[in-house]
């Protein structure tokens, strides 16, 4: 029950290359020894892109893993030494859609973060640097990423923050 | 008239870590001597939650100011070696919101540096990472917090950027 | 055809001293002898009041060119050590809305860089950290935007964050 792991916390926007640079800590800390834990779920055909596009920059010995909601239990039959979690916060959305109240989500980032044996690398969005959004469930999105990112890179033994595909090391 | 006290600015996006990055620097300061002076004001029941979450994290010994327009005022009537203004954005929209030009808010906000006498740890918010808002008002929101940001951070002594909890040292 | 000037790239979001930073670095390095390459186009009074207090900060020697679209040719006809060009962020955002498809945005960015033998300063702007936009023309933009910057900041000599108006070196 108690973390083992070495957890790397890797942040930034949309496009900044969080998932490139991610991909390079993995492959260059466990080669072809990597399970890739998605928790993309394609819901039209942009979001298939997306995925379809990020899938084909990442070497095919790599094991992927898709899973939107029990990421714990996805990242337990993992048995590779390194796993790459990509992302946290579509994890976050994804309980948040599935009427997770916030101090489920919270617990359930918490389990995963007790349950880590594998180098974990994690990627996750900042979200909260615009302005205050309309809707109120945007905003209890933005607080509860949030608290899940400052979970996660309080626990984490190295986090990066990606600004136009460069890394600014945070810790 | 001339700012005597010690600057400490603490800026980042929502659920950043800024507010409690900010007490742990003031209770590292003066312990329980630290005058915390709020500008939020409870419009509805989300803001009233998010006041009394943070205020119950707060030292029971700390004196509290609420004060949405006149924070120079409130300022001067702090005795402690320490104040907290948390948060420089807030106060930037409450006096939007009161009808005032871009020019007054700005000389305010100076105002503010030329009467500082206590070390003040600032807490502000970035705003403008996002896409443009559609609305006039959010964008001329964007610019004058911008402003006023950037005159806080050129006045201080110390400047930091939150990002998932982590702090970011900028000066 | 190939890059030989030095390139130093300037990102941030909204008001957060891009600009000014820009341009104290294109003055410390060749005084009056910069060409400003504007890419601004005044669609409103808005823009065109942002365009010209702009103008009135920079020294009044500086040659001014302004170009929407063919930045590249326009790069050409700049004879002078240092050439700033502001911003990227506009000329993706031109080239957007002159019906270009994502894949020609690139390959006029990626000629920029080719063809480059002044020292190129670039601002541009970090739209991808607030929360997802409604509109897939404000999602396509980020993405696209994103990309730009990746390749710039990658092809960088120099990368700055502003923040603030204090800067965060990237690389």
């Amino acid at each position: 029950m108690t973390k083992a792991g070495k957890l790397i916390y890797i942040t930034g926007g949309a496009r900044s290359g969080k998932s490139s640079f991610a991909e390079r800590q993995a492959l260059r800390l466990s080669g072809h020894a990597v399970t890739y834990l998605a928790t993309a779920q394609a819901f039209d055909g942009e979001m298939r892109a997306r995925i379809e596009r990020h899938q084909s920059d990442r070497p095919a010995e790599w094991i992927t893993l898709e899973e939107p909601l029990d990421v714990v239990a996805a990242l337990q039959t993992a048995h590779t030494p390194t796993v790459l979690l990509d992302c946290l916060s579509l994890w976050v959305s994804n309980l948040m859609l599935a009427e997770r109240e916030d101090g489920e989500v919270l617990a359930r980032v918490d389990d995963l973060l007790r349950h880590n044996s594998a180098t974990l690398i994690v990627v996750s969005n900042e979200v909260g640097l615009g302005i205050v959004p309309d809707n109120a469930l945007a905003r209890r999105y933005r607080d509860l990423l949030g608290w899940a990112n400052q979970h996660f890179a309080a626990a984490a033994d190295e986090a990066h923050l990606l600004v136009s595909g460069l890394p600014l090391r945070l810790k």
